[in-house]
């Protein structure tokens, strides 16, 4: 169960150009694939975000791990804060985030036990996901148009929802918004609450809106949406729109670490908290969070970024184990799918739906391959950072991020 | 990892004439010890209260375990709720927790780890516990007086507590209270500040006082005490008294489930939570607490009842666990320990603090002939339920248990 060293490996995979409240995704998004290294030689996997300064947490960490043993997450976690002095408390959690999972991959492969086990075990044999749809181009600029099309209006939207439904079963939809003007975007799910009438539906605009428009949006979509998440900017602003809002009001992005919650409680600013292992602190303490909702009355459900299988996995046995999370998860996955690193057969939609891996640990195999051939796309890009607003530059120099815009 | 059946001992052990706010220790304490045996015959340990209640519990759902992993102690309590259908959750909640610690002492022998490992590590090596004092007479009426003799002034209380520190190091103080008027209750506090001027102290009445009475006992002992537990009845009294007490107030009855928290939070009635996994779902569930402390800005102590070995092996295990348990436990382990079902060798007090076991799952070992003898005195003994009440009734007929008293 003794850490004997971590490998971390940046990898690159194909994204399509998805538009939201800051910018556009760029035609590659960065992960960090982890392996961890224990006695024996078996393996844990992990999949965060890859960004430099990730990278460099990780790298910097690494020797602090060897000799610990992969159960101890609490001690792992310790020897994390001490090898990051400098770092941020977000920062810190953000590395941890990435091993604690790691580890108990590697945990539950040498105790052949899955790690939704480790987690008090499943309440649900398969996570039901939603269709996450994105306003998009019909492909990067000067290149050739993507299987998916553009998605501008509500008839691509729409049409974007049926592509993923047809293909994945999804039973809850969520449109990423902030991109065009909110009644542009109203329309977008009012079509497709006429083309879905059962579909639960969500918006999500990135604090896009001010107060005002928050609670007009929140006016006009009453018994359209099952949530609302992030409307405006920041715990005050969400605030003034629950205070008139009929709907649960969701967030990922001013509640994001357990010191965040008790604000947002007070006044009561959000119903619904979006978690998210790689920065609640891995699947342990992601777990603990559901029990903090439980507690106070709070839903819960689940944030992505873009990802591949790991990643997946990881979400899949954490949502497995947590009762209260009763809303369908974010995926980014079919918009990636093609590019993942673990090997086929294990992760699959069944009615929208990814049945828990039933392997030892979160039973998914790496390919060596393709983690070979997306290290080397990372490496010829030369990229570093996740830039959307840079990239929506380059075709709208103009283009000013600063929110709220509406 | 698989449950093959529940096997549940009722023991009783001898117990002083301790006195409380509703009367005195019978002179037998009832616990129920379990044997979960699991797939290869491993066999967990658990052990919880012994009032005829429980152990019905218990024993209606031990078919409804087998075939369930150990490890997977979430699906271990849905099993519990549908097998005891006319139960409250309390009381569903006080079986499952008891058949918890048995799962996961059982996953922890099977898996070769610690229960400290399976709930994240340790974060301190040994836990301190408090001197959990009591007033007593000096020996059951018509029995010979006890080892302890007689406290039932500041200075028998004095000496208890130099009896209870020399014997075990302890660097912490508790005195249950309720006993007597107030002020010879200050009194004996006063007494323990002057003979342990370093000793953190703490006074428990059981809510014996109205909110009049805790808020006067608080400003006489501001400075003395590190925190006053349930002075008053139910949560309102709790805050009444909140609101001008200086110290931080700390409950174990009226904040005893999840459900619990967020209304004392709203009042600031009490900041210190004293846990209790025999009442708040086991270990995993215990180990949330301490997250959802961390979350509200409370302090974490933990409670204890009459209990053996068994019980503090599993309070070790989880304290160590628990970063932001930063008071030492109550334990009554000095008043019982004779009659203990464990082999002697593991648990031990080095400077007031209990190493933790480190042997796999609880570490502890049940010796089969002290089970036996406790059993038979159960047997003998024909009780079925702790009266303190009733026992106090015996000797003073008029005894009124009505609280608040003063």
């Amino acid at each position: 169960m003794i850490i004997r060293e971590l490998l971390v490996t940046p990898i690159a995979f194909r994204d399509p150009p998805l538009l939201n409240a800051t910018g556009v995704h760029e035609p590659l998004a960065l992960r960090c694939v982890l392996r961890l290294v224990v006695d024996g030689g078996v393996i844990g996997l992990g999949e965060c975000g890859g960004d430099r300064s990730q990278l460099d947490r990780l790298t910097a960490v690494a020797p602090a791990l060897a000799g610990l043993n992969v159960l101890e997450t609490t001690r792992v976690a310790r020897a994390i804060d001490a090898a990051l002095p400098g770092e941020s408390a977000m920062g810190r959690r953000a590395a941890f985030s990435a091993i604690e999972v790691a580890c108990l991959d590697a945990a539950g492969r040498l105790l052949g036990q899955p790690v939704v086990s480790l987690l008090g075990g499943a309440v649900r044999d398969a996570v039901p996901y939603s269709a996450y749809l994105f306003y998009k181009w019909a492909g990067h600029p000067g290149s050739t148009p993507d299987e998916w099309g553009e998605a501008l209006d509500p008839d691509g939207i729409v049409a974007q929802a049926r592509t993923l439904i047809d293909e994945y079963g999804f039973g809850s939809i969520k449109l990423k918004g902030g991109v065009f003007p909110p009644d542009r975007e109203i329309a977008a799910i009012r079509a497709l609450r006429e083309a879905f009438p059962d579909h639960p539906l969500r918006i999500d605009p990135n604090g896009a809106w001010t107060p005002a428009t928050g609670r007009r949006v929140a006016a006009e979509l009453d018994g359209i949406l099952e949530y609302l998440e992030d409307p405006s900017w920041g715990l005050d602003a969400l605030a003034e729109v629950s205070a008139t809002a009929r709907m649960p009001l969701a967030t990922n992005m001013f509640v994001n670490s357990f010191d965040t919650i008790a604000p947002a409680v007070a006044t009561d600013a959000v119903q619904v908290i979006l978690g998210d292992h790689h920065y609640w602190g891995g699947l342990r303490l992601s777990r603990h969070l559901g029990t903090v909702c439980e507690t106070l009355g709070l839903g819960l459900s689940m944030h992505s970024n873009s990802h591949l299988g790991i990643t997946l996995a990881a979400m899949t046995h954490l949502a497995a184990a947590t009762p209260n999370l009763t809303y369908a998860c974010d995926t980014h996955y079919p918009w990636n799918l093609a590019d993942d690193v673990v090997k086929p057969g294990v992760l699959r939609f069944e009615g929208g739906a990814v049945p828990v891996p039933e392997g030892p640990g979160l039973g998914v195999e790496l390919d060596p391959d393709a983690l070979e051939r997306q290290h080397r796309l990372y490496v010829d890009s030369g990229r570093q950072v996740r830039d959307d607003t840079g990239y929506a530059r380059r075709f709208d120099p103009g283009y000013d991020p600063a929110l709220p815009r509406w």
